[in-house]
């Protein structure tokens, strides 16, 4: 069932301010933060249940009826809760994308808060509290940074060109990084979604993530689609439609970047 | 000629001034950036030069005999004027160090001033704009960021330790590299007076920068040391005494860290 624009503007508003409670508030946890090893390569801090359930709470006193899945379950596990109604609404929820980042004291991280409708992204927030940038998007409207219109950049791949990559080296994508990270300058912040978001904002000219999951990725994918740029797995396959409720935490790699430098991007992966 | 704890307090708020008055325009200059290529792998924006300046400007107020040695002179040259008071003080600025970020308005980048004296920093000063982050170091003061002390990590070099690396991929450094970024989780921020800040914070285990200059470094070096920290080549040796009067411009690579964990970092540049 489509959505007016006005409803679509009315759940961006609502994943804005709910991004910007949970960001600031992420900044005032900063000051103490207690971590734990939430498994062999994931930490957890007290803040990142915290800023969830001001997420959650905010968006369900505007839509009681909608789901939810978020990073932060019980025991290390994932949050889900299905939606009621028949607009079959997902939201998709990563408080604190970066916790490493966060939990070290290292200022790039970022709050990442899509809807989904039939597996589609149709909102997509990424909030960076430190530098306080507010990247939107919603369908049929422009990708934007605190308000004004942002754009994926045209720039060659080349050493001054940007590209973010992400902090594993693993065999099978050793050929496409190094690659990579000898024809451009590569950055790795640490935020998967910040990375979108600049790919978004033409920032970065490209960037790929391998061990992304489905809430550190919705909300970047729509601003990257929003702003002229194209997202897809490194073989170049569509990753939406996606279905929160069978979802169970796999990784989803993505690549991302200019929709004219698509096929020149996803060339790197072609190396194995 | 050694100075009293006083005149270095007055030197270093010199510095901190000047800091944030360049940082503040280099905010304001980031809405409409102009980028010219330097060399071979280097941008220049127009915001490069007018934040020196006012870097210059504002330390030629209160200490007109001093010297300056900045990254941006004429015809992509460094800036150079030597001393006349006896106290020989140079001041070593990079007025924004990671100019291919903010080129590309990515926010990672920082404002790096040192006072030299004999060769030694005495002063250093390293302010990341985006996120108001001013770090603050003195001789026989502790470092400090927003005016609380920072120390250097703890932690031991595994998969949750930060280790900031260039973006650069050169054969002599491969197999160091591909270490570092195997055993920790290794960022790459793009700008090497942040990464040392971050070091001196704590928020990163170590850092290596191979293709960093006198006024990357001199600020940043100074941090890591008050917080407890080490500075050195890859193989060991001191970076300081360093002589701006016949300073060319030439590398000094540098890596980083915990002063506890100096022999486990310097151990990865033994790998060629």
């Amino acid at each position: 069932m489509g959505l007016s624009s006005t409803e679509i503007s009315y759940l961006l508003e609502t994943a804005v301010v709910a991004a910007r409670l949970a960001g600031q508030r992420a900044l005032e946890e900063l000051r103490f933060v207690h971590t734990t090893q939430k498994d062999a390569d994931e930490l957890v801090t007290q803040a990142d249940p915290i800023c969830q359930k001001i997420i959650v709470d905010h968006i369900k006193e505007n839509y009681p009826d909608h789901g939810f899945l978020g990073e932060e379950g019980h025991g290390g596990k994932m949050f889900k809760l299905a939606p009621r109604g028949e607009q079959g609404i997902w939201w998709v929820i990563d408080p604190i994308d970066g916790t490493n980042n966060f939990a070290n004291g290292l200022l790039c991280f970022s709050v990442s808060i899509a809807a989904l409708q039939d597996g589609q992204p149709i909102v997509g927030v990424v909030f960076e509290p430190a530098t306080d940038s507010m990247f939107t998007a919603a369908a049929g409207m422009e990708a934007q940074m605190n308000g004004s219109r942002i754009q994926v950049s045209r720039q060659d791949l080349n050493r001054f060109a940007c590209f973010g990559i992400e902090s594993y080296l693993t065999a099978e994508f050793a050929k496409p990084y190094q690659a990579i990270m000898v024809k451009t300058r590569f950055r790795c912040l640490g935020s998967t979604a910040l990375h979108l978001a600049y790919v978004a904002k033409g920032a970065m000219v490209g960037s790929v993530t391998i061990r992304s999951r489905l809430w550190d990725i919705a909300a970047g994918a729509l601003l990257v689609e929003r702003a002229g740029g194209f997202v897809s797995s490194p073989d170049g396959k569509s990753l939406f439609p996606a279905d929160p409720s069978s979802y169970q935490g796999d990784y989803l790699p993505i690549v991302a970047g200019s929709l004219k430098k698509k096929e020149e991007i996803l060339e790197f992966f072609q190396m194995k």
